[in-house]
């Protein structure tokens, strides 16, 4: 707190929280702010943040509401997805990858209105707030970080309310209370964490659940679908050409319908801890097992493998807000060298919380039925070849099991 | 063929393909046959085997059938399952994990009869046949291994009838025809491949499945299970203490009837070439994610991560026949190294195909309610380390941005 | 041998055995042979191959004589040693990166020759036939390869001289006995294996080397040189612009002197058995010190780990032949990611075998000064920040060990 | 510095810094001081830090001074040794590996002693203290860590040496100026760093390495060694048995003489830094290079390739100050479980810098001269196996050679 900042870019929801936060940052640095509001599909209306900007003394040129929709699932949900992405197993990492996005343009913004900082309200616990700092410095190594959370003592919810009320900030009245839950939502997921959540041991409450319908409430009947891929990426859906926000929105409408893509999960933060999250990526859990399914015939062995080999790594990174370090930059490299020829269809089926491959075509295919059938091969392969194939792998074997007998 | 065998222990299921692989070797080799007719559960009476044997002039104390569940599930799918191991992010390896055990009791038996070869009814275009002599070689150097598919010429369905009908063995009816696709069954999982399935574009038909029902006939209620851990391995279904090899033939009962574990894949063989399978493994779906779950909690992540890294090549040396390979057991050995805290008890939600995490508890938790808390955590935790984590963690970015900017 | 043959390229050095080769093939496929020998810097004389492949009835056109030396360092050995690439920890690779250049000329000259097949001189137990072969079908899959070492019955040398002998094949009077071991050498490197280096204990006589001198009785004075690097490649030698094959032939030159790069190895042969190898290496092992000392201050410490853990299995797969294999192509695509501000000078002393890096400096240093000194840094670091850093690497072993006490 | 503190171990060495740390704890925290001065092999005399201790007031049954060389090398040393480990390629991590000794014994006197904290002398830039404080936490997670280095305000070398005299702490005449570099050693190594070594540019200055005579001045005669392992550890040096430590004291012995294992390094620190250091690895050196040469005959492909995919990650580990994390111990059993047949004899030249493997022999070799020879191998091997071998994994790319045409 102790250093001197003269203007401050503040990633401003228009929500309670981030409003307090923006007079806190005029009030204890006495500077500027500037707002910035990105939409990347989190079904929130902007507007209203740009009002309560203005309301709270925020120079119109200063508030910032920019559509991030398509740059989000073009340049960090697709490439992302071309690498199979799951952190430890599972989860699809919907928060870690839009923080990436909000830095740059917190950073572009900085830049554009000659800020020398930037402020986030992320809390001192998780893993946003070094998703967000370490974003900005790489992209700007002088900026300066605010994060309140980890500065100020509103470290109760009273003493939030308390501040809002007597620097007029207005409070919802359902914000009085403590929320039961947290979220994050974008585009390619929503996240709900703390609270009814904390005891592992507790099912999550019906009521967490925001993007997804109750399987048990989803159509009796099975829907199918098909998405198209060019070069690793997304293109189509049922045959009808869209943009990837396109995509991953009807997608989301697809997954919703059929309850797809809720996830229970314990995972291991960067800071150390574990924390328990539940996750609904409804369109993003179709588009991965489609991406895997058309990668299916299109990658060779070698490429596929690989791949497999590099993701938790690459996962990682992007979980502990390591986008734009070179190392993550070198996995993606590899990656998309591979797939210059995943293009083609995918058939899945949605059904009361599956999303399964069915089917699934194309005119890069390395699939060789005239290889693979158990009818006559016309000499495709000759069966001899693998009598002298086994010989050579078991070599070592051997030589290991005549020393060691 | 050209060598000289004077008794062969032979892997025998007593169905038309390996009677017809017993005479041949009768005829062709001039040999004594041994049989070894093995339970992995794969659902079929055994004892039959026995008579076709004898009707075939096998010796009664060359006969060998024996009950393998519990060995199998024990010493091999539950050490398989400690590494989460999925080969090309799906395939939970049945067929893969049976075949070393196969290939174990062979040369056991081999050494018990004094036979100097084994022979195995696998063909030269699948990995089975790599999985059966990589573990026999590993286990007996000098052994020798026939492979009849590779050296016989009855390459169609009608001369292997002809050579049955020839040599007085019984064809049944329903194998007249060509089978409308190939199948392998254990009591960890159905495999089926080849013929109906062989357009990886066309949806597997629904009489392919025979160990699951279809998820749209399954119940219309879920089904709360708890599935107990000690060590890593499953311990007790419900409170209910089990074997291994009665843990899981419970568990797919579970799943059978709620339509879980269906998996329909192409994947990459070892001998060069795509096929496409399709899986049941309905037990083991819900225990992989069961033991995913208790290890959320119980694992540190350093331990965690190190096996999500490992698992891929884990899975691969498997799935390529190398389980009794040095880098296999070393692997195995860092991976069982991890289990020892690995107890607790996991709750799953099972409905129509899913199988969700939805609880988990264990004496051994890792997970820190007072840490990861969103209310006051009476000090456990200083927000304020984290801004010299991310300082440090971001330096090396700096310097980067400094450089090239 | 019954496959039909049109027209074969043959891997042709002018010597004894190729020579043998050559004829065999036109006896026994009674096929047309080109002979394609290549400058790969190993120190021969080629006009004489001309010569004998013309007495042998080649047709002029029918004969290719490449100097592909620039390519073969530009194109092979730069991204190779981009990759700091050592097999097995030590093997600089020489001869497995030389083969998929000379197979990639044998498939060119097949397609400008309307040749169906090309052929090598490599044995059945080598890693050679294998890295020839995989990389002729990479490159054309329905090329043939035919492998006299591995079809013919020449299999003692007095067969070979036989046949060589009744076929006008002049036969250099030291070719009669058995040479003491077999060698290949080309620009980056001469090695030598077999006879009196196949006991792994007995020490390599002086007279296998002979691309070094004995450190023994290389120059009492050290000498120091520097090398540029521009973007992870070579480009000049005490401040002397250089071509990839001249600044590579100028090191071999020193590294002879100075008596560098001598490697006595016992290696895992891909195809199964250990094998005993010495190697000289003599400018390929003062390049790839200094191209990690280059990397040592303009590489991040996240892409440098990240390249060091990928290095083994690049290593590997170009041991083993995988050049053109997408896998291979991937690692390349992150490695030279990697590169873009590998450039600065580094400075070595060269002593009786060792090639040792004493200093080096860069535009696009990393090291800071500023922040590493011991001496006041002027705010550059806030040694406070590691109070937290450390804190929270040390929060998930806390709790480990309150579980586990 | 606002902690309560009663009772403190620290790591004392008997210089002026830590004799400046034990004063400044007593007067800063109030607090009871125990020492603790370990023998690891650094070659001072160890009673006069008794004496000191004595004079600074600490009560004799609170100073403790172990002779560890033993442990170290055997506990520690050893196992780092299994793996090959080299940090970024080159550096043994001889520093590294000392910290969680002392830190492990720290904490043990701290449970004798009821000390409730324990403090080290390492600064806050580098990665002792990160190595110090993750052990010290892993082994108590309840224990508090003093680093008077971030703490205090003695920032200059001024301000220590008046805050020594003004505390009665004698400077030695040759403290008083700046040292020209820093130095930490044991009985692996000695490293340098810092000062005149600050500019990566320059060479060494000769007077900074005190473990090895310049190669320039060492014997012109070689030497000959061997080494005996067994199961991965040395044993025997020249055939006389050994203890852990005596072997290493002599081996460096062996290398000072011979100017072996001087290291001039650029490295990456974990706190995201560059630092040049200046290593001497006399007996160390050549310890590595040999055991990996009695592996190269014992260890199988599989096994030897796993090991050196993991080591970097393991390096890495261990350079970071993870000794004791659960995914060291999980690579260590890895490790170990591939050792159990690497025994044997490797044969070392040493001259001037370079310790070379000129032999290896072991009873449990799987180099097998029947298999390599180029002679008549009676069978052992079938050239004609290669075909099949080559052309399964030719296979998937002729796949790809046809889609990609």
């Amino acid at each position: 707190m102790s250093e001197s900042i003269k203007r401050v870019v503040l990633a401003y929801s228009g929500g309670l929280d981030t409003s307090v936060i923006l007079k806190w940052l005029q009030v204890t640095y006495g500077c500027e702010v500037v707002t910035f509001t990105a939409d990347l599909g989190q079904g929130e209306e902007l507007e209203p943040a740009r009002a309560k900007a203005e309301l709270m003394g925020i120079a119109p040129n200063h508030i910032f509401i920019d559509d991030l929709r398509e740059e989000f699932v073009r340049d960090f949900v697709f490439p992302m997805m071309r690498a199979n992405a799951r952190y430890e197993g599972d989860y699809l990492l919907g928060t870690s990858i839009a923080r990436p996005l909000i830095s740059k343009r917190l950073v572009e913004i900085a830049h554009a209105t000659g800020a020398d900082a930037v402020a986030h309200g992320a809390t001192g616990k998780g893993n946003d707030q070094v998703r967000f700092e370490l974003s900005c410095y790489a992209l700007d190594p002088d900026i300066k970080v605010i994060a309140p959370w980890r500065e100020w003592d509103l470290t109760s919810r009273t003493a939030l309310i308390d501040f809002a009320e007597k620097n007029q900030i207005p409070v919802p009245k359902d914000k009085r209370g403590e929320s039961p839950f947290s979220t994050d939502a974008n585009l390619l997921h929503t996240s709900s964490e703390g609270k009814v959540l904390e005891d592992p041991w507790e099912e999550t409450p019906d009521y967490v659940y925001s993007r997804t319908v109750n399987p048990e409430d989803a159509p009796d009947a099975p829907e199918y679908i098909t998405i198209d891929f060019e070069k690793g990426d997304g293109v189509a859906l049922n045959g009808q050409a869209m943009s990837p926000a396109t995509l991953l929105a009807a997608l989301n409408d697809l997954g919703r319908k059929h309850g797809i893509g809720r996830l229970d999960l314990v995972e291991n933060r960067f800071v150390g801890m574990k924390s328990r999250g539940m996750y609904e990526t409804p369109g993003g859990e179709i588009y991965a097992r489609a991406h895997r399914g058309i990668e299916s015939i299109t990658l060779d062995r070698g490429a596929a493998h690989l791949k497999d080999e590099l993701m938790p790594k690459y996962a990682e990174l992007i979980y502990n807000g390591f986008w734009f370090a070179p190392e993550r930059e070198m996995l993606q490299a590899a990656i998309d060298h591979s797939q210059e020829k995943v293009s083609g269809t995918v058939r899945l089926k949605l059904y009361k919380g599956n999303a399964g491959v069915v089917g699934r075509k194309s005119p890069f295919s390395l699939y060789s039925e005239r290889h693979v059938t158990f009818e006559d091969d016309a000499g495709a392969y000759d069966q001899k070849d693998a009598a002298g194939f086994i010989k050579l792998n078991a070599l070592r074997l051997k030589l290991l099991a005549r020393r060691d007998r």
